[in-house]
């Protein structure tokens, strides 16, 4: 039995588990973030994004947020992507106007050996913030978890920072495909326990991030990230206190794969605005469902443009029958440069349209 | 008749028009570029990238340097991919470690509506180029002309300058598709008049370059990109002095949309890593010629995991049978970091191990 409120509202988690819900549930990817002015007042608080992100209070705070102001489905634990490899040592920081950044990369065979999974008390401040978010949602919604996937955190830490080509890693992979696969198994073991233990400490669904898995070749796509995420998939916690845990799996720019991404485990996969859904529901069948897939840039245009688009967005999945699953999002995080009435329109808009879609 | 030199060796061609040919020919993107030692020397001679663009001498020049070193089966104008905005009046400049810029880009209605399809004697230093290179070249191998698709210059002409998102041009085309079609009919015109200026000047086949086409959402990629491909490739001259010009398109991150780029009447369409060119190959059938697709980044390897991902390549389109046909290429332009050795064991392996596949 859980010591947490009972869930008020499991419409996400049931189109998660392809079960009938009463209309299409929505979240938003970076919901918690820069669009938002509560956001940014609580970053500059915090000092700092790591600040912001190391500190179970201030995640607890963002992470409720968008919650406060629109009716979404669900919260997703406010984090950065890189914490696993933060917590092996290789020394995460951020400096104003760049991305993410590591000290200490992966540049030779010797550090790439070294490499070990790590010590996950050195990722309570991640648990305890799961608790507390969990604790203070009240049941309102659901919780989702989250990490990098093995590949992703594989490009950062060789490459040392975001990449446009990664050439770095891709070099090393080309090259050196053993110390690939040795980073890559060392990843896989550590997201596994990481994702197990935001689980025990109350994230009710999961959610890998494969964000660089597009950049790469078919036939590495599959050796170097599908393989790690079905590695991933295959150990995580299918339930806790006696309830499905459903996880999710996004490749971004990974639709050419998806019937090959259906078939490694998870319960649904994400999928950006360069996707037909409707050919993708057809592709995957009963197998998953589908989260997606809106282009964040339609919250840049008007209500009508705003609801036109979500129309098109659900009716292009169609209405969902029997053991299929729809959860509306967009096809990546949403935009700083968003305004936040324009999330509001289309929240309402997905919200009301599909529910009338299933009358 | 020509007045060229006739053609010593049209392997390029004729696998462009699916007809047999004794090895696979390959030519690569971007290959007349910073890679090679040779072309910077040219380029800091011409004293700035737009001094060497847009003189036919030093234009003539740098499309044969890799001719020179390499056994390549096809020569590409040397161009920028800018030209025809820049001859609409929208300034385009580079500063140093940028990509191009526009001084007038189209921000506002009034300047999208003026807009026109540029005066071909503005663009007389392409055509210059082309028939300099194409009488140089003296029959060796065929000469490719370009330009880039309608929605990637106006990608360029709307940010005013290369962009990650793309949220400008993005934003207009969800809010105001009507001045976006009004720049994409503009552009159609002007890349169609264009490219058949560079067949009349001596170019032997052409190429669309959809850079940013994979950037767009399915349903948008066909009304914004691929509908404006279609009209111009309708519009090209089929023939040249009784010679077949066939045309290439390539939407770089367009995969999912492969079948459907097809049916726009081109001879042959580029694919970049992600796609299997097996299963394009059987997507497509008989209807077009397919160009691609190695990882830029396999040339940053060593010879002998550059040999197998050739093999690879090669193998996963398979022996060309009758009505098909393969042009070897990369995925994308050649990264400034290769080592022309590198190249030379690429071009080697293509010719050799595409021959012993036809015995």
């Amino acid at each position: 039995m859980s010591s947490y409120a009972p869930l008020k509202n499991d419409t996400f988690l049931r189109a998660l588990l392809r079960q009938p819900t009463d209309y299409t549930p929505l979240w938003l990817m970076r919901q918690a973030g820069r669009y938002l002015p509560e956001y940014r007042a609580t970053r500059q608080r915090a000092g700092s994004f790591l600040g912001l992100a190391k500190n179970p209070d201030y995640a607890t705070e963002v992470t409720l947020q968008p919650l406060d102001r629109f009716p979404l489905d669900a919260a997703i634990l406010f984090s950065d992507i890189l914490t696993v490899p933060d917590a092996m040592g290789l020394g995460l920081y951020f400096t104003e106007g760049e991305g993410p950044q590591f000290e200490r990369p992966l540049q030779d065979e010797k550090a790439v050996m070294a490499l070990r999974a790590p010590d996950l008390s050195d990722l309570s401040y991640v648990f305890d913030a799961v608790t507390q978010i969990r604790t203070e949602l009240n049941g309102r919604v659901p919780l989702i978890g989250f990490s990098g996937s093995p590949w992703t955190l594989a490009c950062y830490m060789v490459e040392g920072r975001g990449s446009r080509e990664f050439h770095g890693v891709k070099k090393m992979l080309y090259q050196r495909p053993d110390l690939m696969h040795h980073i890559l198994e060392t990843n896989a073991a550590a997201v596994a326990a990481y994702l197990n233990a935001q689980i025990d400490a109350g994230a009710q669904a999961v959610m890998l991030f494969d964000s660089w898995g597009g950049a790469l070749a078919d036939g590495a796509y599959q050796a170097f990230s599908l393989h790690y995420m079905e590695k991933v998939v295959r150990q995580l916690k299918k339930e806790k206190d006696g309830v499905r845990i459903p996880s999710i799996v996004f490749t971004k720019g990974g639709g050419l794969w998806l019937e090959q991404i259906a078939n490694i485990g998870a319960d649904a996969l994400g999928l950006d605005w360069t996707m037909n859904l409707g050919r993708a529901r057809a592709l995957v069948g009963d197998r998953v469902a589908l989260q997606g897939n809106l282009d964040p840039a339609v919250l840049l245009a008007d209500t009508d443009q705003i609801r036109a688009e979500v129309v098109k967005t659900l009716e292009s999945f169609g209405k969902p029958g029997p053991g299929t699953g729809h959860v509306f999002n967009l096809g990546h995080g949403i935009s700083q440069h968003t305004n936040p009435e324009a999330v509001a329109v289309m929240v309402e808009a997905v919200h009301e349209i599909s529910r009338n879609m299933r009358l």
